[in-house]
């Protein structure tokens, strides 16, 4: 059982940095905060210097650097920036725990730092998984680690499994919302704008991510970092749809029980989890309790196969092995950042990493650099695809 | 982790006793039958006898005897009978563990017997920890003995539970699926038949039961099980009416997660669970599988004071302390079987146990004997008021 933790928390500009912050603030004498790794919100990064007085502080735009310095003269806290000085915070000696909190294919060279200095990892960051699962999960295995995932799905299972032996596990079981498309008419679906598709139902989160839930791409990721974090091939992780977002993800085991872990949904219950390591400290006491009478209908339905086709990509990519998650997510970002400026229709978000997937040279057993380069590949490839539609 | 068991069955001729030989049917490598006990019905105990071969077999009515001698007349099956024959099955020597199936008082001395001679027991009567919970529950305390309960409510908390500490546990909430009165006008309670009562909605199980079920008074008696098995205040167990009766039951924790068990109804799982000590082998493939999408509706209410009086006796009756469940227990025997013979209206049911529990002197830390005579002191109570309404 973890008595406390001192953390480096890598990307806590955004919006998982704060609610791990609030986490920190609610458990002052068993958390502290000894690194802090920003990406350009500098103005945000140095107030919370002024309040957490980390040991090291990094920026990971460069050109924010000078401003950062400015800021912290007179303090004793060591400055860094760019990539070299994000990682040096997920390294930092005095850090028992790195918080990987940032998005995007940058968080991945922070997690194996992390993991290379022996910290315990805990890990909101979706690309570290689907794109170099392969490398961190057998680094961290070398390592003895484990990697204690920071979103509600995936702690809802690793709080589940724990009511059976790994071994007894049939399937996993992830809940979507559904987005706001569940109940559209398909015909319309070309029609759909990037302010229909940032109008998520239940969470308040970044443009990329809210428009991969309205695809379900972002459930796609989940299923292969399901299959990486727990260890089960990717065929035994299914997907229902569960418009009230309660039930946040549930385990069957082969005697027919199914165990599901249910709340209101509210980050920092699975940010408290991972930081203490499966213990439960208290909740804050303004903090959402679930009530089974107030929420008194739940629902689930199947995911169909033409609304949500991201869903099938992701298997495919899971099948095609190694650099196939990464390529998967690389295209989607390119196809999503042209939805969103209007280059590219919904439906044409899954068509284009569809195209990339096929035209892709897997790589097995790839490095780090193999992964890096895949991904630079099928960003081009993306990019081509899209520039060619217009 | 338990490898295999023998299995010392106590009430093998009633419903869960069967069931829990189909349990032994489906794990023939690790189950293994040595001691079987039934109540009355000597055909069947017979027919048992044949196919599993038990060391010792006991009958509980004495006047069938002779039928059971001469029936194994030949075979090496030693032959008991009466309360000590019964008692005799719970503490077989060559036994680990004793399942006590029966129903009613009657299975709070052989459920003793099997603590002292340090079996594992699983229990699926209610009466042992309703009317007995002081001594039976300090009983196996002092032996070291685990109680597992075979219950669908029990064992899903009990699942549940794994998911956390003790000491992180909120509160338990049981399910109850409402009985087949959830939604009748209130006005018509006094009109309702035995015939009505016994037509539960989702379990097939005995005439009084079922009227505890559509009483309620069955979740009241869960209650207090749940906190003598589990060791929590009966004030922090909750009851919520869920009419589809597929989430069995769920724990909150302090850190706001809660955690649910959810199945198809089916009692071999619950007894799997209990005689495997919490190991999950592989169901049948007959059994029946959960699919969230085929029960895709889960509805919760909050159960009516008035709707469902026997509630709040039954958390009368544990704040009344050691005695208070056992007299709980036998004056609504006593007026369940007075409505079954149509010598009491439905609401007379609750309205006798009020007052017997307010006419009972409390024995403070009772002995066994203390209890059985509180049992027939109430049993005479609730018997003189039910002729005197007359």
């Amino acid at each position: 059982m973890t008595r406390s933790a001192s953390i480096a928390l890598v990307g806590s500009t955004g919006s998982i940095g704060q609610s791990t912050l609030k986490v920190v603030d609610r458990y002052p004498d068993r958390l502290r905060v000894v690194a802090l790794a920003g990406g350009s919100n500098v103005d945000e990064l140095i107030s919370q210097c002024r309040r957490y007085h980390p040991e090291i502080v990094a920026i990971a735009d460069d050109k924010r650097r000078a401003t950062l310095i400015e800021a912290m003269r007179g303090t004793q806290v060591t400055i860094a920036s760019g990539a070299e000085g994000v990682q040096a915070v997920a390294a930092w000696p005095s850090a028992t725990t790195t918080v990987i909190a940032s998005v995007g294919f940058t968080g991945v060279r922070p997690t194996l730092a992390a993991i290379a200095a022996g910290k315990q990892v805990a890990l909101a960051n979706k690309e570290t998984l689907v794109a170099a699962g392969s490398v961190v999960v057998s680094a961290a295995r070398r390592a003895g680690i484990t990697i204690s995932p920071i979103d509600s799905e995936h702690s809802a299972i690793w709080q589940c499994l724990r009511a059976g032996n790994k071994g007894e596990v049939r399937r996993l079981i992830l809940t979507a919302s559904g987005g706001p498309f569940r109940t559209r008419p398909l015909a319309t679906f070309d029609r759909i704008t990037p302010e229909e598709a940032l109008a998520h139902p239940t969470w308040n989160m970044g443009p990329r991510i809210t428009v991969d839930s309205a695809t379900m791409m972002n459930k796609g990721f989940e299923i292969m970092e399901a299959a990486w974090l727990f260890d089960v091939p990717p065929d035994r992780v299914d997907v229902v749809i569960h418009p009230q977002s309660i039930v946040h993800s549930m385990v069957e085991f082969q005697d027919n029980s199914v165990v599901a872990q249910l709340g209101v949904p509210d980050m920092t219950l699975p940010i408290t989890y991972a930081l203490f390591a499966t213990e439960r400290p208290p909740a804050a006491s303004e903090a959402p309790v679930y009530d089974p009478v107030e929420h008194g209908q739940l629902q689930f339905f199947a995911p169909e196969a033409e609304r949500y086709p991201a869903l099938r990509l992701a298997r495919d990519a899971s099948l095609l092995g190694a650099t196939g998650g990464c390529v998967l997510n690389a295209a989607d970002e390119v196809a999503v950042a042209a939805f969103l400026k209007g280059e590219l229709p919904f439906t044409g978000i899954p068509a284009v990493v569809k195209e990339v997937l096929a035209q892709h040279h897997v790589v097995s057993d790839p490095s780090i650099d193999d992964i890096e380069a895949a991904d630079r590949w099928a960003r081009e490839c993306a990019q081509a695809i899209v520039t060619g539609r217009k």
